[in-house]
């Protein structure tokens, strides 16, 4: 089976905004084992859009309109797909019910011309909106399927998830699963060469890499008969995948570094506070994204200037004196002195050059020290990271994460 | 003049990425007064890009494609335009010289593949490529212009920008001017409402509304012959809209929240400081997204734990066990204390339940105290935030920057 999108709305033509909907259908389709040949954007326009529902029905088995639901006279989805079918727009009852109970329930009195929300295609089916006034609609004609979703993600993701994919895998034969394996430390070329290729071009499972910002994820995508095989032929290349790149890999599927950090943390009732400078919080930030991170993080200094360095977190202004404030000694104190301040197991450092501007030739913009003291020992990390400023400090972030990692599984 | 972007890629189909060059496109193309009526995304299919080109070349009048020019079997693109126009492929000499250069100056050997890139559809001319191998394709074929552009967004984006654009504007007979206000402090219906129908709906310029998290961006376009004309029309409108919405805009197009905060500050000599509890370091990391942000903020504590607000920060312990960690007191001696203690001109405090746990019937989640401490008075305002962990933590970041704002605009 293979369907093709048709996302409908001048602000996406004007590119006011990105077309998320079009990824989000594509990714949920494809896992199910539906191909997309075409993705189509067209405006608030009623003769495009019915030239497109037109051409799209010649080649697809399965169209899915999203946006256009709505109750004003740009909204004309529903009848562009009445028109390209040759039918007319007929009042859906329940729906109307729905509509009306859902002002009730807001306070407000409905406009008159939210009516129009409630009419369908005849012979279609419309579809709960359990999170807006635009029901969906689903409809059946000459043994191809025509689905219209409201434009709001908030409404089309719950909508299809819940009431439009499981209608379609039911009438699809295969089962597609997939794992992804969250790679840190292994740039995307080095993994293609301890992959393989004979690993990376076998088909069912089939292998994908994905660079993201830092990391690489590993997706493995099995499509099958039967739902256990799938997971049986999944669990095997994972293994393999696993024994190549050990401790390389930090997560699966939803994890974050910073939920497996935290998760680490709490397993082995562990604490740590951080001291940042040019990171200037986004690691103490994007650690807190964790709930419940606060059982394992207790505080976090954001010591911008020297005089904060030294006053507040207790760096010796002698070491900043001698060494400079990005140095390792800084960086090794600033470890020690925040554990020490904060009473956590574990203190962690960062001071760089995030620039635009302060590089020099022997500490270039992109220079960051980050250090990590256990209670038993001390260690700093030199990195140098390229990008601009913001790069630089998501790079030290993420760098930082993982150290904070990679020692926990390694020593603690 | 309309355009119809073709984009060519498997992994679009496959939800793998956001279609980002799509929006770029029709941005930049609706800036420059040139309507798209037709975003399509094909896969790695030679029949199907066909297709696609026939389809648009009887629609359009500019063809744009992006993706497709790689090396390998996958990339199909140069050889899809020139059988849609009838066309064969013809080496450019000077392209070749140009990808050996590249090939020459990373020190690796030149892939034989990579001689493909060279090829264009006979007629046609390359565009030479200063972030990547494969040059881009423009042609003019029966008063149609067909344009074919790299796809990763880095070497597209300055391709499009440097010698595309100028192009297609230089074609064009008009030039259109846009400005964007930013408004906090007043949602997208007050918004409507305070500045009217008649306003809203004018054309030439026409005033557009953009709802973004926490803020409202109200882009004014003008669509003129002369170029002067445009500017004048824009600052009209734009000095009519500042009477009625006054403080509330607080910058314009590139400006940040933060970017603005901090000019505000170094105008006025000011440094700042920040305690931060439920947003974890948000606002910190925020505000040292700025370049040279050092000169105003000094310092900033992430203090999660009770203890931290105590020994740290120096809160006494009898006002949190008094009042409670989230509390109106408590938020009003954090400021008082990180003021003091980074002995700092102003101090910023935030204490909240961001949950996904921890509320209460009379201390909900998302209920965020912020404090300010200006030296002459300490401030506290109590916010209830809607929306999961992490948007409520991005809301009260946002709520204390502009809290900040208009603390220094009204008062300092």
């Amino acid at each position: 089976m293979n369907c093709e999108i048709i996302c409908v709305g001048t602000e996406l033509l004007l590119g006011d905004i990105v077309n998320t909907n079009a990824q989000y259908l594509s990714q949920k389709l494809s896992y199910a084992g539906i191909d997309v040949y075409h993705q189509i954007v067209v405006g608030d326009n009623l003769e495009r859009l019915v030239e497109a529902i037109s051409i799209a029905s010649k080649r697809a088995d399965i169209i899915i309109t999203t946006g256009g639901l709505g109750p004003t006279d740009d909204d004309i989805t529903r009848y562009g797909i009445a028109k390209a079918l040759g039918v007319g727009v007929v009042l859906d009852e329940h729906s109307l019910e729905k509509i009306k109970e859902r002002f009730v329930r807001s306070g407000r009195p409905m406009p008159f011309i939210n009516e129009r929300q409630a009419y369908i295609p005849a012979g279609s089916k419309a579809i709960e909106n359990n999170n807006g006034t635009a029901p969906g609609i689903i409809g059946e004609y000459d043994s191809k399927i025509y689905i219209a979703l409201p434009g709001p993600p908030r409404e089309m993701k719950p909508m299809f998830e819940e009431q439009i994919l499981p209608y379609l895998i039911q009438k699809s034969n295969y089962t597609i699963k997939s794992r992804t394996l969250k790679v840190i430390g292994v740039g995307e070329s080095a993994l293609q060469e301890k992959l393989g290729d004979i690993m990376l071009k076998q088909k069912n499972p089939t292998i994908a890499l994905y660079a993201k910002e830092g990391e690489v994820h590993i997706r493995i995508t099995s499509k099958e008969k039967n739902s256990n095989e799938a997971d049986k032929k999944i669990k095997e290349i994972e293994h393999k995948i696993i024994c190549i790149l050990e401790n390389n890999v930090y997560g699966y599927d939803d994890d974050s570094l910073e939920s497996v950090v935290n998760d680490l943390l709490q397993k082995r009732k562990l604490t740590v506070s951080f001291a940042e400078s040019c990171t200037g919080g986004m690691i103490s930030s994007r650690f807190t994204n964790v709930p419940n991170a606060s059982a394992s993080f207790l505080n976090g200094i954001v010591c911008y200037s020297n005089e904060a360095k030294i006053n507040i977190l207790g760096v010796k202004r002698e070491t900043i004196e001698k060494y400079g404030a990005v140095s390792m000694e800084t960086a090794g104190e600033m470890a020690m002195c925040i554990r020490k301040l904060s009473k956590t197991d574990i203190g962690i450092s960062v001071t760089g050059i995030a620039g635009p501007t302060g590089g020099t030739k022997i500490k270039p913009i992109g220079l960051c020290y980050i250090g990590i003291d256990t209670g038993n020992e001390v260690k700093v990390f030199s990195n140098i990271f390229n990008g601009d400023r913001n790069k630089i400090r998501r790079w030290a972030t993420t760098r930082a994460l993982d150290i904070l990692r990679r020692t926990i599984v390694e020593n603690l």
